[in-house]
């Protein structure tokens, strides 16, 4: 990782220079809606569903980013390829052997989705340098191969998750590699916040196709343009999500962050209300949303919280995230990995978060845009989560 | 039906008009590219799987026409809209009381996985024309729930598929309602042909954008600009496969068919070797590429064959079909049904195809389109064909 001291500000001017640096390694992901998913945010709850409770009456108009198509399957290929770049301008790294001497990796999720791991190895074979990526041993063999075809060297760890830290640790003592860690660094959180840039410009492009397309049909085209009134982003180490509030940061677009409530996996919500970042996990939560089980971690939560550019946290059950999963599935017709469901959970079946709507977006409602994170899930796991 | 008298001639003009007559009524859909998609197709198979012949060693860049992400989720919405269109185009149709008689259909599928019927209640009901649907009192309530909700009128037929055209017969006399045939008439042929032009043209434009971005880059782009050298769509009545050849008829650009072999499903390729239209099966194939289980159509048979449009066909196993859907799901992380990954199946497992590509396209390999025809599957389907 680039030196703390030789990092840009974490501005929304940073973000769009990571977007310089990244932008021809990345694939600009396509941006979809979806009438009979609008339709279904737009629709109130069935109050017996809701505990009988009078239901929200929101407008929804929605907008997915699709990050599962984003290259290694997930938004993770930005902060790597941002995170390896920024190690480049190091003065002097270069020069001391930075190349062969290499950097170091681990997965963020607690259940090994491997998504940052892979990404890391990527970036750094793309440009020539060597990568370690840490593994526990009882790693599926389909992820080993997939991260060792990426180019890295895989270091196992031993057969759970605790010792990751240690191994990575050792192996930058031994060889002065750089650690690159999943989302705790400034130059991580200003390349996954590139996808908030991207989002922000291809909705308001495609509003104005709109209005273009209504107009020549005789439909007038009444509709303002006024691009994403919110974004939902999923939370876990708090990379994505703090990157995303990044970027819109002085736009006048609300960001909320989306978790599964599942053991406890809320932790990002719970702190946000309380007033105090919850650190750990006594007990990794074992929910369907494997990718979203870490706990925030300290420089996302400085900007979720402490420069307050997140307005809201929502958890979602379960059963929520699986019925999300389906219907991007069987109607938005992408593979993706449950915890990219979680925001269109959130938009669906959170009673909270759907009354925020109602009260802040009114007759006109809201363009909401979902963030879909990642796709790395293999069919039997899938078959598994549904059967 | 608009009447036969009435229709446009099967030439490569016509399909560009019904382009025309469409184009505001369907999506765009996406075409998209997989380095390690076009890897796979381009590495020799293992000998040991092929029985211990010397393998073909073709190179081939596979591009993906994504009509899983079509209205009502299949390609069927071409043909459908074009046929709608082109019935109020008949002179003294809307006089006599056309929109009121409506349309009437049922689904090309032995299985009814329902593509063409849901198409067109879909492409009736915008242009207010009544829908009458006939379907198998033992069609799955949700398909039932699906059609009724594009608004359809919904007409059982008895519990098996064999009644069904009886039943559409007898609609049609008693309420003068036109019959709307999933494959068999020259109107739904030149909807469906619409995928194979815009297929052709988007081609073409991206490859323009590799190289611009290739010779920014410093690569030289010394890539011949050529577009498509073939394209493969899967086959059951012949629709697409018939309309697609037909869009390509004088550009140069090879069509082939693709069908599973299961129980005989491979009609059409018996039939092109043989000289002759199998013109019904014995027994329906029950292949887990359920959309392609029926026999090849008099019209499209005339283009396929006796024109001579199309220049190969070729079969593939049950497994090679969804060892296909996985690598659709999992790396294009696209939702298709199996029926949408024939193509790739060939491309990837049929031997006799891959030595076609070898022998023709040489050194420089081929720029080779498939059809992605469509992503109707539900979860559990999908889930039961994967346990």
């Amino acid at each position: 990782m680039a030196s703390l001291s030789t990092c840009p500000p974490l501005t929304r001017d940073s973000v769009m220079q990571a977007r310089q640096l990244i932008r021809s390694h990345i694939h600009l992901t396509p941006v979809l809606t979806n009438k009979t998913l609008s339709r279904m945010a737009s629709t109130p709850r069935d109050p017996a569903a809701i505990g009988g409770r009078t239901p929200a009456r929101p407008t929804i108009r929605l907008w997915f980013k699709c990050e599962n198509m984003q290259r290694t399957g997930a938004f993770k290929a930005r902060g790597a390829f941002h995170a390896i770049k920024r190690l480049q301008q190091e003065p002097g790294w270069l020069e001391g052997g930075g190349k062969e001497k290499g950097v170091v990796g681990y997965s963020a999720a607690v259940h090994f989705s491997g998504n940052h791991a892979q990404a890391l190895a990527l970036a750094a074979a793309e440009d020539g340098i060597t990568s370690r990526i840490v593994m526990p041993t009882t790693t599926r063999p389909n992820k080993i191969v997939a991260t060792k075809g990426y180019g890295a060297i895989v270091v196992f760890s031993g057969p759970g998750f605790s010792g990751r830290e240690a191994v990575a640790a050792e192996i930058v003592a031994e060889t002065g590699a750089r650690l690159v860690p999943p989302h705790d660094h400034p130059d991580v959180i200003l390349g996954q916040a590139t996808v908030g840039l991207e989002f922000q410009e291809q909705v308001a492009e495609q509003q104005q196709q709109q209005q273009q397309n209504s107009i020549e049909e005789g439909g007038g085209g009444r509709r303002r343009q006024k691009g994403l009134d919110a974004i939902i982003a999923p939370c876990s180490g708090g990379g994505l999500l703090s990157g995303t509030a990044l970027s819109c940061e002085g736009t006048g677009i609300k960001v909320f962050g989306a978790e599964p409530e599942f053991e406890g996996a809320d932790d990002g919500r719970r702190g946000f209300y309380s007033g105090a970042r919850i650190t750990a996990h006594n007990q990794t939560p074992n929910t369907v949303a494997d990718g979203l089980a870490g706990a925030v971690s300290a420089t996302p939560w400085g900007l979720i919280y402490e420069r307050g550019l997140v307005s809201g946290m929502y958890a979602v059950t379960e059963e929520e995230i699986l019925s999300a999963t389906r219907l991007l599935l069987e109607r938005l017709k992408m593979w993706v990995e449950p915890s990219a469901a979680v925001p269109l959970a959130v938009a669906l079946y959170n009673e909270e978060f759907r009354g925020v709507v109602e009260r802040e977006g009114g007759e006109e409602g809201w363009d909401l845009g979902l963030v879909v994170s990642g796709g790395n899930v293999d069919v039997d796991g899938m078959a598994k989560l549904f059967s």
